[in-house]
């Protein structure tokens, strides 16, 4: 592992994308990163805003959006339009190459849309292929890519994709030529203990914690899909993944969670 | 000029995009073009029509569409998220390995909100600054851009920029490095001596004919500005300039017009 090179990862998450004020503070601090790094971005509420201006209702089960034709025709507007050109934008404005990528481009991941026996979720794609070699060759090249949570199945299909696993699918794929650091950003500090306290964050969260924690009903639910995404990473590759705020990208003394195994 | 490599540069316009069948078809016969390529698509009426179901009214004067910021919003989601993304998508199930850009992705089309002393034109860059290094870097691994009509001002605007204007600015720019020949394909199979017939194709038009025809009243309003595009492209060392149907581009022996000095 010692001899791989580093690269960060970041994804960022809705209120960061919902809030220009908050999204050019994290594109000055991402900006700062040193060596190769790569930005993934969820879509925040503009999606289900731009569905509710167009008359089309979305449909969430599980915490899961069922992403019907109209619903996809939107997110991939949003997604790989809206919310990724103008984080590109900003970024070149601060000097980083980005590029922005759905999976479509450069055939960067290839998904599979989603079977399963008794939900239909629409067009959504699981990840089969991270297309590791272009995406190091962009990053040799000193080109910061910028993916979206939109995937396609090679087969001309675009799929809707969640953005944590787009994080960590890139995060295991790219472990095999990076040392990876995987950052989950949100707008708390970390994996909370007290949901009513932001400052009660856990320094770290092993398996058998979260397990524990997962059992007494102590996580907020959105954080649970996150740490399986987390864990799911540790176990295929990467190096270290942390859960906080963007503040944790340039200050190590900053408090958020470390996951470990 | 011989020891150029060949750069065949196609532009679609609104026609193909809004037809699927059409699209299809021409994303086939894309795809069978040997070389290196590059793809510019224009919006065709999915701005417009997006705009109106967002009860958003556009404002066109002379032709050109006047970009409010919400009109940008609309076009930056249209023409980089849903058409780009669609088309990026499809060239992939025909084994071509396209990267939709905006001007924004890789720095790659550097424009300037445009001044004008008495038409605000809202949000329109012209541009000022083609980056050939990243498009022949992109040619020489065997990735195939596709343009959509985006710019930025690299302080982090995104700016409305002409499909046309983007597909003879790339032509010119790499045409210090590429043998360019730049295909203005539409519905038609060329410009039209009598709008009535659609077999009044000329076979080739030179500056001098242009301005006799433009005189004569005798062009459709549409072509005159794709018309300036070509002639301006020709000056500025473009090898080879077509405008026609897109059948022409796998059939030389097939109806278009040759554009010449």
């Amino acid at each position: 592992m010692k001899n791989k090179k580093p690269l960060t990862i970041v994804k960022i998450g809705g209120n960061i994308i919902d809030s220009p004020t908050d999204l050019k503070q994290f594109i000055i601090d991402f900006s700062k990163i040193k060596g190769d790094k790569i930005l993934v971005h969820g879509g925040g509420k503009s999606a289900t805003k731009m569905a509710e201006n167009l008359g089309i209702k979305p449909q969430i089960i599980d915490g899961r959006r069922i992403t019907d034709a109209s619903m996809l025709d939107i997110v991939v507007m949003v997604y790989a339009g809206q919310i990724n050109k103008s984080i590109v934008a900003q970024l070149q404005a601060n000097k980083i190459n980005a590029i922005g990528f759905s999976g479509a481009d450069g055939n960067s991941i290839q998904s599979e849309k989603r079977s399963h026996p008794t939900i239909d979720y629409g067009f959504v794609g699981d990840i089969k292929i991270v297309n590791t070699e272009l995406i190091s060759g962009l990053l040799s090249l000193q080109i910061t890519p910028v993916f979206c949570a939109i995937t396609h199945n090679s087969k001309g299909q675009l799929l809707n994709t969640n953005a944590d696993t787009i994080a960590s699918e890139l995060a295991i794929a790219l472990s095999n030529v990076f040392d990876v650091t995987l950052n989950y950003c949100f707008e708390k500090k970390g994996v909370l203990t007290n949901l009513e306290d932001e400052n009660s964050v856990l320094k770290t969260i092993n398996l058998e914690l979260y397990n524990k924690l997962k059992y007494q009903n102590a996580l907020h639910s959105g954080m649970i899909p996150k740490l399986d995404n987390c864990f799911y990473g540790l176990t295929n590759g990467v190096t270290k993944i942390k859960i906080g705020h963007h503040s944790m990208l340039l200050n190590e003394s900053i408090l958020y969670t470390r996951i470990t195994l």
